[in-house]
């Protein structure tokens, strides 16, 4: 019906007739002529109706906003003063020749000039997918699935669908389910990610394997997270984590110049143990020029038992957070606030010290705390985290989860609150992360029970679990996880151990992960891979608020659909045929 | 691990040393020296292994077959009598240096040199893929997805994800459903397909949609169906029929052209009444050289009421098969074979003429039927069909929709079992489909209650909806419906009228489908799309027997899968928490 996009039309054109297809953005009556904003997916481009064109002219005038229209117009310059240097058809208007409506518009039940509700937006998502900056977002997320397949075709990668109706996943997270009717009682379930067919099709010989897949979690959607997602799913046989490391941030590093042009450089690595120790967090946003520091031998005899405890406890830390000229930033409310921000992570106080002049020593502090320090003790301290005059240090003390979690929290805040987070794009990969971690008394995997030790025999594992290292890296790209994967177990008596270490029985693994365990001695070749979150990589480039906005119709936070009303209700013979029935409410507590 | 894949090593490599990882397809041990058929995803290579290298012979000799291997050798030629022209490395050998075994295998449950049951095949799926036929299927599938999608960038379109977890959608097969854990007896459905979605994207001003996508439907699975499926789905707006077809046409021709060296041509176009009346089929196999001829008007006065009382009737149809030379070819028991098969559509039997003597009229007929016809009424007849000597006919007489399908079926039927389906590839596209057609008294939509009349108003198509044809096309290919589409409503009182004329309520329409009935009322755009059915597209191009051989993890026909054992038992506390109870069978009934 068209002959260009609106964003097509431009000066090359001056002097041409085109029809234009799109919709009202907005109309406006000057002097008698109808000034007429085009929009469609390329952009806007101003219509000029004149009352010399009688029927035109007339038909221009019942037009209002989102009516949908075809024009034809004749491309021509703006008058000098109209000039829009802003817009690529800012240089010319059209001077409507033929108008034809083809659809009306109702009021629209969203305001495109004010904040709308988070629902009202949903419920209408049609309507709010049609306001530029979300028009733009879906956009650049297909622009980027498409240079990420481009990428891994090029790379000899294989798209290779994998079930959506399957069995229950290891991840870990609740499943959806869903009642098989032709096995009443039974269940498929939706899957967390394709982990395991992914590691199948390596002992298939796809060798190089992606896709770009929808998984499924049902949790409580705090967080910004979705019921269902989007994985960048990859898997390779025949190579290290290295070279799996290599082509994933090469990916990633074509991603950036190719569709913003920001060369984002090799990435550093940083073992979890420095990761946790200096930025308190797995995924530490480097963007923040803050770290934290270890003082519990600074503080081991101070007569304080709040420092004192934990610096002479093995499971203890103590550490500090040093704020630079950040003494007269913070008033008592302030910090007080900052004391309850940490309780969220289960710490019990936040101690400080104001460094009002360093060179005094004990006396230049002024701090609750101080008093428990000798000179010597201060002076230290004072040392040890490179206090400053004008500095502010925070402390926490408590046992090491504790503290590396609340002050790596409190070190983001601290980066947000005072404006110290650079703009600037700073990946990383994390890598040596424990095998394990104890928790309720018990062994988990801080991955996935496939994920191969780096530096260990299943006999060395099993003597000294929680001293491995797995073959695991995670990429994290300003604070946010956006990747990780593993050398993955390709041998049967390596996964029995593991499975064994985390407590699963060798029934239950046979029931759950029989058919991995029989694939295993079947020739399985050494495998690893990687999972990227889509939408939270789209997010970050696109530096949206949330990942809703990067999707086209996401689900609220309570995991509903204001659009389609879904979940909805079933009828009862749909039920009859699955076997199974409602509880009420009632019965079910 | 590797420098090459095996399938890359020949000629060129003379000389050099390669290293090489992958499964033994075969070993042999000839006059002392070991001959290893190495594979891997792109080929076969062939390794010697001699008894210099002792310990490197002596691990060779250890191997056994899908042992995964590390191999490092020196390219040589082949030895005169020993080269295979048919191998990509037929010309060369490797002669082996170093060997490293990755994983052993245990002797394999399917044995790739016979036939595997289905079921096994499915349960040690991972095995099966190795095979080559099979992961030729893959790749193969592969390539059609990238093909695709290169061709819908190019042409504008744009990569939209639409939900999995949504509301039941209107094709009117059975919804696979998820119970919501947050909003307890209420059930989210997976979709048939995304249709509702990509139009609703057509009203944000999309444009031009498209996703390759996983739909669902909880069929019995007979007749070669999967309970999950892939579609090829695309939307345009501000497109005409024509025009979708033509870049959908463009983009099939484009594969074939590109993936198999084959041109298809333009597609011919075809209505659903001369595809009907012709081949019995709205998806006619244009390979099979047979049609339906009509003969009503030839034997309205015969005394044989089987044949005369359709003749005579509106609703009646009578229609020969007329097979070349085919007199000598059918047996009296063949021919009572082929009644039962017609039976299967309803027929009530199945007339035949065995034209002896074209020249000798009614006496050169052989038939049971013969004696109720005059000479005049068979010479009529007889030239109707244009039969000739050595012919035979079939007859269907019954209402039409019983003649078109059992004579449709039987063309097929004779169509294989003579041998005489051309080996050629048959596109076309029929189009002018009716609205509705009706069954039990009521109409229902031939396509879905969203497609457009190509030739009414509302008003007129409520006057005569049996009258009224679709903008609907679908594209057939060898007999198979690959893809179908429409152009759509998107008028609020044609979309209202169509459901009314459907019989849905208004209160139904509101409850189901309010949100697209809302949606029509801002402007939206006209749009047309089409949805091509990858799965047996794949099928058809690589020319499998069944959509499973071109799936990775396709479900049996009872829609379970053998290798996770899905579906599976729930557990108790999960239900509880989906706020659902399994109904005892017994109960259930």
């Amino acid at each position: 019906m068209r002959s260009h996009y609106c964003g097509e039309v431009n000066e090359s054109l001056i002097g041409q007739e085109v029809t234009l297809c799109g919709w009202v953005n907005r109309r406006r009556d000057l002097g008698g002529v109808i000034f007429l904003d085009l929009r469609d997916r390329e952009g806007i481009v101003q219509v000029v109706y004149d009352p010399d064109i009688e029927d035109v002219f007339a038909l221009a005038n019942t037009l209002r906003n989102e009516f949908c229209v075809k024009v034809t117009g004749k491309v021509r310059p703006r008058p000098e003063g109209q000039i829009n240097k802003e817009m690529a058809s800012g240089g010319i208007e059209l001077l409507g020749l033929q108008l034809e409506i083809l659809n009306a518009a109702a009021p629209l039940p969203l305001d495109f000039n004010q904040q709308n509700s988070e629902e009202q937006r949903l419920r209408f998502r049609y309507l709010d997918l049609r306001r530029p900056e979300m028009s733009e977002k879906l956009k650049f997320r297909a622009k980027v699935t498409n240079e990420v397949r481009r990428f891994m075709e090029e790379a000899g990668f294989m798209d290779v669908e994998t079930p959506i109706l399957t069995a229950a996943t290891p991840e870990g997270a609740r499943d959806y389910l869903v009642p098989s009717r032709t096995h009443k009682g039974k269940f498929f379930a939706l899957p967390q990610s394709p982990q395991l067919f992914k590691q199948l099709l390596m002992m298939s010989g796809v060798d190089r394997y992606y896709q770009i897949v929808k998984c499924f979690r049902d949790e409580d959607l705090r967080a910004d997270r979705q019921p269902e997602f989007t994985q960048i799913d990859i898997e390779t046989s025949f190579m290290s984590a290295d070279q799996v490391m290599a082509v994933t941030e090469q990916m990633i590093r074509q991603l950036f110049t190719k569709l913003m042009n920001i060369d984002l450089g090799d990435f550093p690595r940083m073992t979890y143990e420095e990761a946790m120790r200096r930025f308190g967090s797995d995924k530490p946003d480097l963007r923040i020029p803050l770290e934290l520091v270890d003082v519990a031998e600074q503080v081991k005899t101070v007569d304080f038992k709040v420092f004192a405890g934990p610096a002479n406890d093995d499971n203890g830390r103590v550490a500090a957070i040093r704020v630079p000229a950040g003494a007269d930033k913070f008033s008592r409310k302030q910090i007080d606030e900052l004391g309850k921000f940490v309780g969220i992570y289960g710490a019990k106080g936040l101690a400080w010290m104001k460094i009002n002049d360093r060179a005094a020593g004990l006396e230049g502090v002024q701090s609750p705390v101080a008093k428990f320090f000798s000179a010597e003790q201060m002076e230290a301290l004072l040392a040890q985290t490179n206090a400053e005059s004008g500095d502010i240090l925070f402390f926490g003390a408590d046992n090491k989860v504790v503290v590396t979690e609340a002050m790596g929290a409190l070190r983001i805040k601290l980066g947000e609150d005072l404006g110290l987070v650079a703009d600037e794009w700073r990946p990383l990969w994390v890598v040596d992360f424990p095998m394990f971690e104890e928790a309720d008394g018990r062994a988990h995997a801080l991955h996935h029970p496939f994920t191969a030790p780096s530096n260990a025999t299943a006999a060395e594992l099993e003597a000294n679990p929680y001293g491995a290292l797995s073959d695991a890296y995670d990429m994290v790209l300003n604070g946010c996880e956006v990747g990780g994967g593993s050398v993955r177990i390709h041998d049967q008596t390596m996964q029995a151990t593991v499975f064994r270490i985390l407590g699963i029985s060798d029934e239950e693994a046979r029931e759950k992960f029989g058919f991995l365990l029989d694939a295993l001695q079947y020739g399985a070749p050494p495998h690893a891979g990687l999972a990227f979150g889509l939408d939270r990589l789209v997010m970050l480039m696109c530096g949206a608020d949330t990942i809703r906005d990067v999707m086209a119709f996401p689900k609220t936070t309570t995991a509903a659909c204001p659009l389609t009303d879904a979940p909805g209700k079933a009828n009862p013979e749909q039920l009859v045929e699955l076997g199974i029935a409602l509880v009420a409410k009632e019965d079910a507590k």
